[in-house]
Formats: structure tokens, C-alpha cells, sequence
């Protein structure tokens, strides 16, 4: 998961493109709280303590972030419902989630440093470690060992156990770090704000292997990688364009792409970063959230050239294609957070617009697409679409509903 | 999952390419046993019979058919480990599954026409019909609902209630059906052997809705869709081509593609046919056995022409990319199917070649590509192996060991 992949919060605007984004404004140094404070939660269940009903296969169910209360509510998809609540992870604010293999541990990067690891299974908290004071999302690698984390205070990533959440790998790297994806062979991929580079850590051989790039562009803000691992895209808040990495050379080479993608910065007031997970595969195309401007850019996935736009309801916040690319659900910024927006991926158009209701920061489909979900915040709502019809199909509760992660994402590369 | 992304049995040679395949001169008549006999298993779990160690996500899991002996192994893949065995689910040459969105429950379609239910968690048989004569290959919707069974004696298709096996639609079609795929939108495709048809049933008001194409060419033996759900490719017994059917269009059209791909039939004898599911994207490119030469064809995956050729150990069976798409890992056809090649994807060269062992029948990545599961028949073995360095990190005894099916495949469209 990468930095501007996490679900922003507040409802009023952060920051103007002329301006370092929230996140990079929040210094405050908040001290390094490395207590190794794993919890030790005992398994405590126990023969009489569990019935059949409890036995819960884990591939349809998912988490959601409770930004205000720093909880998570257990959610099941076949059932569309919460089937529990579990507590006690601290500042949830940006915060972001992977899964293990078998999906059911999850690692919660919290804003605070905080590192927890819950069992959704059990809808307990098993682990947490502060390893740092200011972080900002996580990745793990592609077999379930590692899990690194992003930090902008001190800067660097660090890696643990993922079973144990024992450091095993520290990365100081002088600043902030961003952009931080998994790889397959045990990789990291993360961006150097202050420095312009982009570094690869190796973890096949059990210790951290560095390999340096540097030239990627002033200050990177944000990076993802596409879902076969191969292309590694940096935005850059300094430049004029974008870079890309093909990570399958020996050598990998900035390339810029876009150029003259960030030149109408001045157009509109940027209320929220757009998220780079838009960057889904629709078809043949991505599909980019323009920065300041209320339209959507569609990018040639093999080329990297722009292919077209699509003029949007506000300023695309997520622009996220359905998993078969059909459709792409668009969400936007303060003060038109109230909507959604459906593109048809071959028309380019518009083919459907409704107001689930107030800041809806945040949707998720199913692995197959045939529904959705939808935090819709200030009405403290989760909301559950179908997406061949538009019909709405449940109203779960939630405390401030931010990010929504399904256990499906453990299956996948570069989250 | 279609007809010749089966595990094919037999060591000897079935067929040359210019007879019908194997499953199309088994046509003895076992009459419809049509008993609707689910098997009432109640969920006997109660309190006291569950420990903690009984707990198990399933995320991990996968099930590995012993054709031979009529079961299926339970194999964890983080442990690299067997831990469980099902029995009793009637003839499982040819057998594949299918899983349900909570990866617990799996539709076993054997090619006596049984369909059986079997649940992962407490391995067992929670349900099975004998639903045909003779089939092969089901798959299930994107919700979960229904699961769709491909049959040659009766010919047509039928759809069963996932959580019941009641049936909800007979489809006749008055011949064998051959490459049934789920598509988003609740529907399912199939082609027509006889007729050279292609349909697609859309189940999403619960009853089926049939929709027709005609010309798709001469006998088409099997079929496939891309993993977006858009793409159908139909191969063609009786023509020198392949169909390709785009099912974004409203009214998809036959497009020819590949023409002359059949042309070297006199090459060599076809002792298996090859497998469609060896169409996995490896870059920007689809991977594809040719028939009766010892060779693998490459085909962008855009444009659906020829780009390229890579000569190999033997006749091609499966040609499977993992899932980053950087290598290609192909299995043979006896009498060189103790050996295993690995293609990269940029140079296209063999970068690897080994011997497992007798009777290499089938191939199965762990969702994120670290490593590979091969079943060895002869052998009786499974064995795992890292895809990084090729090192063997397991041997896992099983009976005759055919198709390896991890969980995973529930969050995929179009298996």
C-alpha cells in the first residue's frame, strides 16, 4: 500500500497543490516509542468456548476502518453484515491494512506508529508494536513472512516477523519514505521524498538487500505498482511529470510519463490529494484521477500515453475500475463528497451519478465485482451497492467509516 | 473452467489430432441418474468436539483430486503441508472445482456427472447429486449463487443452487457443451460441439435468459475466457483458426484470429491436446500450447496475432505463466511428461528445465507466485518448489495425484 492509497480524512480542505500535503506538514516529533509491546494475547479459546456457528471461512470477510473510535468493524460479504467489532489500535487516522496468506491476520498501519496485528477470526488484537512515531501504511511480502512499514518520523522503513512483529530489518533513509509496494522475491519498493530516489529491499535471503535508484524526480509524493509487479509509477509534487520504473530490467531506469500532467495545478483548489490506487486496469486503459481539475485521465496501459478524459462531477478523489474493468466508480473531493459517478470503460462517459450521502471517503468491490461498498462517514454508514443495477442493498452501521479491505487482498501483488 | 483445462488422465496416447479427442468417443450411455440425492450431513460439530487447533482461515487451502482412488487431498499452503483427505466423490478422471466466495465450501464436477459439495473446514461431503450421465467441468457465478455444470450425455447445461444442489435451470442444447466459463453479470457461456454455437445464460433474474451466436465455426473442443471476463476464445476442431468473441460488444461478433494455427496438424502425433488455460498473461502477452508441435506460441494479448514462437522439450500441455507473468512454466505430453520448463517472459528462452518425476499432470501457483505446486502422478506425489531459485522445498505423498485447486480461484472470474 502506498501513501496516498490510505483514506484521507477530514471533511475540510488539507492543502492546496502550492502547498506540501497534510501529511507532510504533520512534524511534530512524537518520539520513537520502540517498546517491543507485543501483546501477549493468549489464544484463550478453548474447547467448551467455541460452537459450529463460530467456525467461519475467512475468504469473504473484511475490515473497516473506524477512523474516530481507532477500531475496526468485521464484516462479512455473503452475509452483508458486521459480525464484530474489535478495539484498541490507536490512531486510525490514513490508517491502512494488509492481510496474511491464509487471511486471517491482519496488520494495521496506524497514523501514531503503531503496528497491530489482529486476528479476524478470532476479533482479537494478537500483537502490537509502536515502531515508530509517525507512519504511513505497509505492505507484506509475497509469502506472508514480512511485513514492512512506511515511516515519516524518524524517516525509513522498518520490517518485522510477521508472525512474531519482531524487527528484523531497520532502513533509516535520513527522510520521509513513500510509495511502499510489495514485489514478488521478497521485495519492498519505496520513494525517498527529500532524496528523489526510489530503493528496493531484498528479503530473500532473510536480511535486507538495498538497491539504489536515483534520478526518479523532485520529491515523490505518492507511488503504486501495477498488479503484476512490473511497473513502479511515482508522482512527484516538484515535477512537471510523472516517472515510472520497469522493474523487470536489470537496471531499472526512471522514465517520465505524462509530461505536462500536473500543469493545470493552478486551475482549481486541490481539497485532497488524488489517490493513486486509481490507477486500475479498465480494459486496456488506466484510469488516473486528474490533480485539481473535475475530470479523470485514461492512460494507455502498454504506452503510458494519455488516451483521453472523461469530465467528472468535482475533483476525483478515488477513481477505482470495477476488478472485471467494466465500470469505473469515481468518488471526489470536499465539498462533493456526497457522490459517486459510474464511467463505462468504452464509452468514456457517464452512465450513472447517485448521493449515497456525506463524505463517502472510500469503496471496495467484491473480488468479482458484482457489488460494492461504500464508507459513507458522516453518515455513519456503510453502503452496499450492486453493480449491474445501481440498487442499494444494505445499510450497515459504522463509527466514521473510512478505508474498507476484504480478505481478498491477501491474494494479490503490490497493495 | 472449461473442457480442456482439465487434468487429462492416461499415460498412454488418447488421440491423433485427426480423431476426435479422447472424452468425444466416450459415449457410452450411463443413463441420467438423476436422484437428487443430497447427502443430509448435518453439521455434527458441537461445542465440545472443537478446539483451538480446529480453527483454520481459509485462505491457504487448496484440494488436490486423486483421480485414481475417487478423493481429495486437503493440502494448507503455508504449511507446504497435507492435513486432510475427502473420500468418496465417485469417478474423478477429468475432475475440476470450483470454490465458493468464502473459500469454504468447493463444487466438484466428476466426469461420471456427479456433482458434489464438499466443505474445506470439516472436510466432508456436504452434498451430491448425480446430475448427468457424463460431464465436464462446471463453474460458478460471481455471486456465489449458482454453479453451472457442462455435460455431454445428456448434452446442455444445468445450474444448481449453491447452498442447496436443487436445480434452478436445464439448458438442452441437444449435444455436448464444451468450454463453460462464469462471466460478470451472473452469466455464464458455453459453446455448442454439434452446432458451432456459442451461449451465454444470464441468471441474474434467477431464471436463465438465453442469448445465441452462431458461427462460431466447426466443432469447437474447448473455450476460454480472459481473466476480465471479456474475451471468449473458442478452438476450433474442424477449422484453421480460433473464434474470439468480445462480450463487452451488445451483439458479439466471430472474429477470427490465429488463422493457419492448426495448420501443422501432420506434424506430429497429439498425445494429449493442449490446454486452453495455458492463455495466462505474461506481460503484454498470451501464452498458448501448440497443437501437435513441440513449440509454444505467443500472442499479443491485444491484438490476439502471433508474435513469437518458442521451441520446447516436447508437445506442450500446460503453459502457465505465474502470476507476475515474468516466467512461463509447460508441461508435456507422455512420453516427456516427466519434465517441467521454465520460459522468461522478456527473452523468451528456456531459462530452467528439470525432471519431478513420472506423469507430471498439472501445475498450480500460490496466488502471488513464490511458489509452484506440481502433481506428479506416478510418483504419487505433490512437490513444491521455490519459482525463485527452483530449489524443492516438499514432497507430499497423494494417490495418483491429478488437478491441484487452491482457494484463491473463488476471487477469480472466468476458472
Amino acid at each position: 500500500m502506498t501513501a496516498l492509497q490510505r483514506i484521507f480524512g477530514g471533511a475540510a480542505p488539507v492543502a492546496r497543490w502550492a502547498t506540501p500535503p497534510e501529511y507532510f506538514r504533520n512534524g511534530e516529533r512524537r518520539g520513537l516509542a520502540m517498546r517491543s509491546a507485543i501483546a501477549a494475547v493468549a489464544l484463550a479459546m478453548c474447547a467448551t468456548g467455541v460452537t459450529a456457528q463460530d467456525i467461519r471461512a475467512t475468504g469473504d470477510l473484511g475490515l473497516v476502518v473506524e477512523r474516530a473510535t481507532g477500531s475496526l468493524v468485521v464484516v462479512d460479504q455473503s452475509e452483508r453484515a458486521r459480525i464484530g467489532r474489535i478495539e484498541g489500535l490507536g490512531d486510525l487516522s490514513h490508517a491502512s491494512l494488509v492481510y496474511s496468506p491464509d487471511e486471517r491476520f491482519a496488520y494495521v498501519f496506524g497514523r501514531d506508529g503503531g503496528l497491530t496485528k489482529v486476528d479476524i477470526v478470532e476479533q482479537s488484537v494478537v500483537g502490537r508494536v509502536m515502531q515508530a512515531g509517525n507512519s504511513i501504511g505497509g505492505a507484506i511480502s509475497d509469502d506472508g513472512q514480512y511485513v514492512a512499514v512506511s515511516n515519516y518520523e524518524p524517516g525509513g522503513v522498518r520490517i518485522f516477523d510477521a508472525d512474531t512483529l519482531d524487527m528484523v530489518a531497520d532502513i533509516p533513509t535520513g527522510g520521509k519514505t513513500i510509495g511502499l509496494v510489495d514485489i514478488p522475491g521478497g521485495r519492498f519498493v519505496f520513494s525517498l521524498w527529500d532524496q528523489g530516489e526510489t530503493w528496493i529491499a531484498d528479503l530473500s535471503s532473510g536480511a535486507a538487500r538495498i538497491t539504489k535508484i536515483e534520478g526518479i524526480g523532485t520529491n515523490p509524493y505518492d507511488a503504486l505498482v501495477t498488479s503484476d509487479g512490473r511497473t513502479y509509477i511515482a508522482g512527484l509534487f516538484g515535477e512537471d511529470h510523472l516517472t515510472a520504473l520497469d522493474l523487470w530490467q536489470d537496471t531499472p531506469q526512471p522514465q517520465k510519463i505524462l509530461p505536462g500532467y500536473a500543469g493545470d495545478r493552478e486551475g482549481l483548489p486541490v481539497y485532497k490529494m488524488p489517490h493513486l490506487e486509481g490507477w486500475a486496469l479498465a480494459g486496456h486503459e488506466f484510469v488516473l484521477p486528474a490533480i485539481g481539475q473535475h475530470e479523470v485521465l485514461w492512460v494507455d496501459a502498454r504506452s503510458l500515453q494519455e488516451t483521453g478524459r472523461t469530465a467528472t462531477h468535482g475533483q476525483p478523489v478515488f477513481a477505482m475500475a470495477r476488478p472485471d474493468g467494466r465500470q469505473v466508480w469515481v468518488n471526489f473531493a470536499h465539498p462533493k463528497n456526497d457522490t459517486i459517478q459510474v464511467i463505462d470503460t468504452i464509452t468514456k462517459d457517464v452512465i450513472h451519478q447517485f448521493e449515497p450521502g456525506p463524505g463517502v471517503l472510500h469503496m471496495e468491490f467484491t473480488p468479482r465485482g458484482h457489488e460494492v461498498w461504500l464508507s459513507v462517514r458522516d453518515a455513519g454508514k456503510i453502503m452496499v451497492y450492486d453493480t449491474q443495477t445501481f440498487e442499494k442493498l444494505r445499510e450497515i452501521d459504522a463509527e466514521s467509516p473510512s478505508g474498507i479491505f476484504f480478505t481478498a487482498r491477501a491474494h494479490r501483488t503490490g497493495l
